[in-house]
């Protein structure tokens, strides 16, 4: 016969999947030696035969509770139904996942006519045992049949109108035994029956109750929310009553071994004397501190601090629990893992390392590595009094105040003067660059969490609100609304990324948390992890800031943001406007000692570490005025009939963009094809590379220059360029007498370059995963077009459970690395592999990257702490060598 | 030791690879009894071995050489340097795939100062032996030591002009004598040596130039251009000379066993009495046709009657051969299989399998498919005179006179009103569609080969010459040039879309050719082939035709097509236009009657034939004008200071296309997706699909609808639809009362459908691969913008050996094919899979399709024949079942 029910004891922390979270750690304290009343649990298993078998019993169920019954009847001298002492127990839910107030509950089940009359005995309290009986009555009839609450509700008023008191508490023992009457009279009217007096048949039917509410609707919508299985089912337990509510030598309240705040290992909670548990959740009164508990209850607390040290010792987690006091005896109704801030995670990871409790694998396990990111931006004194204007997405974490301004030039301008702002844009675009690093942070009004002012604004570590709907921008006005409220240019605002809110003036923020746990807990990971983790960066600050948080390279430094500055944007017009190859050349030779001198600040702030440089990437037409804008300008013109050369060179220009318009950018003259088209311009930018990385290792500098040719999809296009450019390299060589290990690989971003890896890999010394191309491509979903106009509907529709350009979708997108990583390998054993996509900052993300036999990650600045994490994370729970948290 | 030396018949035609295909067939001709000069073939093994080792002969081939030397002279009673009867040879190269002209051949080997004498003396014709003489030093000299070709004719001219002779043949013996003294003067003055007098001299340094001459120049730019390896090097062949100009008893010329342009089995050929081979090629002299042979060379000719049936019947194809008299004797030179014309090639493979040479499976595989094409469209009658005003990309074959229009209205008005009209765009869009319907043809002056014009002419089997650079509109002045010539509306030109040109007038066109050899050996392919032909066609119209072409159900009929009907157009915008669901709801009742009957008409011609339906694809701005167009008109009102509801209407229209604008609209909102978010757009044309079905049902005509939700990349979005739009199909089915054989499938055209396929065919009940736009997501590429801007340059420079547009490509877009074939069956094992993309209709990817496993090709209808015949070529040439041509 098949073990359904577990008395508390007989099973332990370990046993979450059969007994629910609740009872297995109900089982372990017990079994520990922790005061807890007695009971026993039901397991999942009874609930799933339940589900599959037409909610009925499995055999045995019915006769293994009775034993149990027996038990607890003898263990504790009380009886069912017993006139002199009645045993009273609660039924209450407990799944394998917390599902806070999802399911149902009984209390005080066990209660009859005859029964009330020996708990108003024994309690010698009639008002207490009255009020027990009418709320098990309400409870049983609303939960187990379905009376509506209000019924019951109308009722109690009623008789409160009678006795014209206000309070529940205000009626006495007389006016609840009418509510009795009541109750039952209503009950009988409802269901048809009177109310039952066998303890065991309410039991019974409260068990099904339980069982039932594993699909009530809110229970089913939680599920979906949090990513429950279904077929888990809940167990139930089955409890001895404690009263919490007998006098002021009871008392009821909730406790943390270490404070959930802080981390700081004290005395953490707060209690009520004579009061239930649901009182210090319904915070009707006021609970207390932990401490004043040595006044009032002296006994008990001191009984208290003993469970204190032996849950935090015993589980070797902080944990949450409940407790009652019942005339002076305390009682433990519930422990688990509890719920801390990431600074608090940190801190009891480290403390209980050093404490001995576990060891440093299982501390860097302990905390979420997106939780880091809230430690890395200086946060919002949320002390202060605030004024939240609207609300956006929260695209990029930290909080920044600063003056309006609506046009990157004068951003750039207002920074330039030591001012700082925040840059307001419906939404930004390339030419905005300039304007966003000059910002303090950024707030768009359309786009969503991977629209370009958001991806921009995480990689360069600064606060973004984006598609914040709710502010209404008049460019030509130079203000925005909210409603009523109108923000000019040059009003102070406070944007705070990591909610999405945006607040009205300035505010005073805290400064970003760089502990020392926080350093300590990084070199454990560092110590676990075998994946090398880079950073994304295209300046020397970036770079710099990416060195602090432990970046061991660069994965991607994106040269095409260096045509942005404005200082250079007229040259790599006149390059791209040129007609003729000499003219090209001309405009680049220009750009060439930008360019070098840009590397040599980023090669010399990395220290002989690894720098990946991609070519550039844009399509052209990027770097010039907007199709639409012109077209406006020009039919002005002509309508206006304006004649003379600024009208022919607006429409020349017109001309030129036009012809490099394209309908789909994306897919377009771009990548690896501009070098194949315009091979001066890649050569141009090895030579910068090659020649700064000469003129530093001369220094004594240690440089190690990865060149990364991006878009590559057929071996022809990287073998051809790679013979080209490393021409150029071997003579920057040879005219600089020196030599400098370089070396030349691919993005791969086209899923046919993942699918042909064995063939590109013949040339490619190294593979570099552009997860956010190759997101769009395998799905076919351009991120700009996506995020606003279908990719929302998806994931509020749960057609696709999170977004694919947040989250590698393994099964595509995933399943292409793969096959790229296994083909590349195939012949080239050592080929090694990374991923500079936004993917390489994100936690499962990089835990996939490394089950892929990636070689690094690399990540914006801001993420590389996260990916250190999550790195170290990949291989404990590989290996399975994490030290199970008994309550985790 | 290895054989290197191969005499005439110790080969036979199948050593091709190693005798190359001159020199298997000599061989084989010998073999057979056929008059060959004797000689021998130096291997292909030993060029490629005198190419791996520094230039070097191997091992035995000097004494292989040699020995077959010795056989020679003793098989002809002629030997080397022997002053009264000497023997010449010609040294020819001889690859084993035909490379015309590319290599060198030297002629009249073995003459000296002593030989020519013995030669003059044998044919008592001095004037004869020197002109030999002196051809030789010159060919020897040109293609052995590299003396320029110019400074022998220099000399030539110097003794013409000092016997004041025009012609070389009006040198006379003294002359020649002369001409001799200084040819060998200006040798050893450019070489430095005498002129080599030991014929074995002669020979080594011939074979080698022979070898060499494989990686000249030219041989090098035609293998790359034919896809010809490098690796296989040329054999040599050294035989006997024979000679034809040795009098009126002498001549030469060529023969075809079958008439090369009609396929009749008849004596072809042509020939020149007293005359060498060259001067047939050269066209100095008319050739006279060969039937006149028997009056000139009545022996020769009874003889080579014998040689025609003996070839024909025993290579079993048609035979190109060459054959020289030299006094009254025949001797043959080479054959070869013959080209033909397409109309030849089926009339030759029908009449050989009905004369018993041939199985109908061999006969099947002598027909190219795509020769197919030139059968299917009418031509132009080349016999008269016409005036070629420009050439473009032959982007869909077929001749077309008419008037030329720049307006897609204006197509459909003249068309309308019984004129035939060219269509003239600088490039056409979707909104262009029913300006080609109307049309005879088009011509654009941008756009590739898979440009829209091109992919929507080819699909309606129309003609259309796209990229015409030449040719420069002027839309405002409705007129274009090339050079001088103005061609204006309404005056007419003819286009050639088999050979891109564009024709000034009206010229004179001949109707297709559907000959009974054609459908017999159509049929034949039936008989063989395991893959279905359907057809991708969208009106009653061309699925008639696809019928014809023997098309077995349609495999793509596109919706959106008929939304851009000009009445449904105005219905089509307010659906898009609608705010509420409502108003959608109403535009689309409108439209489904319309799309009823166009399904009803489209159902009754396919006489219960499947029918794949594919619901709207295309994002919906396609359906309204152009953003540009619009910015335009309402700038120019807005400078104009134009007021009222004019501007408003236009104002609030450019905001909508602008809402709906996509920085990239192949990857945006379209496809399912569009389902997904405006389930009433899909539902609408479920309805119209079942309703259609299910009336015609009633009439007794049966109706297969396959209904294929278009761009599905997650299995979500077929199941959500799928549920959705069957619960539509089941109410018409219950309302009709009648069922009928539906079913759901979904398009494979994103990379990610293909890499969880499996996860898709558990709701996909069939797999159409949409490889246009697999092939774009793939590879990266924006067919619009790829084609024109990149993709030219990479075929040009071979980055591409052909566009992925045009030939599937196998190892990426291939590769996902298989997996996603594999995948689908893996949970479906009946899982039906076809393909829809225009590679369809292309040889070498119906071809791979066969070999990944589809169940059916779907191609344009004018391609359904070609479809058949490469369908059943693939199964023959996986089977190896076809019978060698010995010459093929």
């Amino acid at each position: 016969m098949k073990k359904y029910v577990y008395y508390f004891g007989e099973g332990d922390a370990s046993m979450k999947t059969l007994l629910g979270g609740k009872g297995a750690n109900l089982s372990e304290m017990s079994t520990i030696g922790l005061p807890v009343p007695a009971g026993f649990t039901i397991s999942t298993e009874a609930c799933i035969h339940y589900y599959e078998n037409n909610q009925s019993w499995p055999e045995g169920l019915e006769d293994q509770v009775q034993k149990s019954l027996d038990r607890l009847e003898k263990e504790t001298g009380k009886s069912f139904g017993d006139p002199n002492n009645p045993l009273l127990v609660s039924v209450r839910s407990g799944a394998p996942a917390s599902m806070p107030g999802m399911m149902d509950t009984i209390l005080n089940l066990g209660l009859n006519d005859e029964a009330v009359e020996g708990l108003a005995k024994l309690t010698e309290d009639k008002r207490f045992a009255y009020d027990c009986y009418r709320r098990f009555i309400q409870m049983f009839g609303d939960v187990v049949m379905g009376v509506k609450r209000e019924l019951f509700e109308e009722l109690l008023d009623e008789v409160k109108a009678e006795g014209e008191v206000k309070l529940d508490t205000d009626l006495d023992a007389e006016a609840l035994q009418k509510v009795i009457d009541k109750y039952k009279a209503l009950y009988k009217k409802e269901t048809g029956e009177d109310f039952p007096q066998d303890p065991r048949d309410q039991m019974e039917r409260s068990i099904n109750a339980v069982f039932n509410s594993w699909n009530n609707k809110r229970a089913i919508t939680y599920r979906k929310l949090h990513k429950i299985p279904e077929t888990w089912g809940t167990a139930v337990n089955i409890q001895l009553m404690v009263f919490g509510n007998m006098g002021s030598d009871s008392g009821t309240g909730v406790g943390f071994t270490r404070n959930p705040s802080t981390g700081v290992k004290e005395f953490y909670g707060e209690y009520l004397v004579n009061a239930q548990g649901e009182d210090v959740v319904a915070g009707i009164r006021n609970p207390k501190p932990i401490k004043d508990m040595a006044q009032d209850l002296p006994a008990a607390f001191e009984d208290l601090k003993k469970v204190y040290d032996i849950l935090d010792e015993h589980y070797k987690d902080m944990q949450d629990f409940e407790f009652t006091i019942e005339k002076g005896k305390l009682y433990m109704l519930q422990t688990r893992t509890g719920k801390r801030t990431s600074a608090a995670s940190i801190k009891i990871a480290v403390d209980m390392e050093k404490e001995g409790l576990i060891d440093k694998k299982t501390a860097v396990t302990r905390v979420e590595p997106k939780q880091l990111d809230q430690l890395l931006h200086p946060q919002i004194d949320r002390s202060q009094e605030i004024q939240v204007l609207a609300k956006g997405l929260p695209a990029s974490p930290g909080a920044a105040s600063g003056k309006v301004t609506f046009d990157a030039d004068e951003a750039e301008a207002m920074g330039n003067a030591g001012e700082k702002v925040i840059l307001v844009r419906p939404e930004t675009t390339p030419d905005d660059i300039h304007g966003v690093n000059a910002a303090q942070g950024i707030l768009t009004s359309r786009g969503g969490m991977t629209s370009h002012a958001a991806v921009v604004a995480r990689g360069m570590g600064k606060p973004c609100v984006a598609g914040c709907e709710a502010v209404k921008i008049d460019l030509r006005k130079k203000e925005f609304a909210v409603k009523d409220v109108v923000v000019k240019e040059g009003d102070f605002i406070t944007i705070d990324g990591g909610v999405g809110e945006v607040i009205l003036g300035q505010v005073k923020t805290i400064p970003p948390l760089l502990s020392d746990d926080f350093k300590l807990l990084l070199s454990w990971a560092d110590e676990v992890r075998t994946m090398g983790v880079r950073t994304n960066a295209d300046t020397p600050a970036d770079s710099q800031k990416a060195l602090e948080f432990g970046a061991e390279g660069i994965g991607l430094c994106r040269t095409e943001h260096m045509f942005m500055a404005p200082d250079r944007v007229p040259a790599v017009q006149k390059m791209i406007l040129a007609q003729e190859v000499e003219d090209r050349k001309a405009a680049l030779d220009k750009l060439e000692p930008m360019q070098k001198a840009d590397f040599k600040d980023i090669f010399r702030v990395m220290q002989g570490k690894p720098v990946t440089v991609r070519l550039i990437d844009p399509p052209l037409h990027e770097f010039l005025p907007s199709l639409e804008e012109l077209l406006v300008e020009v039919t002005t013109m002509q309508v206006k009939g304006v004649e003379g050369p600024e009208r022919e060179e607006k429409e020349n220009l017109l001309k030129t963009v036009r012809n490099l318009h394209e309908a789909n950018p994306m897919l377009g003259l771009r990548g690896c094809r501009l070098g194949i088209l315009y091979p001066e311009i890649v050569e141009m930018q090895v030579r910068a590379i090659m020649e700064a990385a000469c003129e530093l290792t001369k220094e004594g500098v240690k440089v190690i220059p990865d060149i990364m040719i991006p878009l590559v999809g057929h071996k022809n296009e990287i073998k051809i360029l790679k013979e080209k450019l490393e021409e150029v390299a071997r003579q920057v060589e040879k005219d600089m007498g020196i030599e400098v290990p370089y070396s030349f690989g691919t993005m791969i971003e086209i899923p046919r370059a993942a699918l042909v890896a064995d063939q590109i890999a013949e040339f490619a010394e190294f593979f570099s995963f552009g997860t956010n191309d190759l997101t769009q491509m395998t799905f076919g979903y351009s991120r700009d077009d996506a995020e606003g106009k279908f990719l929302f509907f998806y994931e509020e529709n749960g057609i696709l459970e999170e977004s694919p350009f947040q989250v590698i979708d393994e099964d595509g997108v995933g399943e292409l690395m793969k096959i790229g990583v296994e083909k590349g390998r195939s012949v080239r054993p050592d080929l090694k592999c990374g991923i500079c996509g936004e993917h390489g900052g994100e936690e499962k993300s990089v835990k996939f990257c490394y089950k892929v036999g990636l070689n690094y990650v690399s990540c914006s600045p801001f993420r590389v702490p996260l990916a250190r994490l999550a790195a170290a994370q990949a291989v404990i729970e590989e290996e399975g060598t994490v030290q199970a948290s008994s309550t985790a």
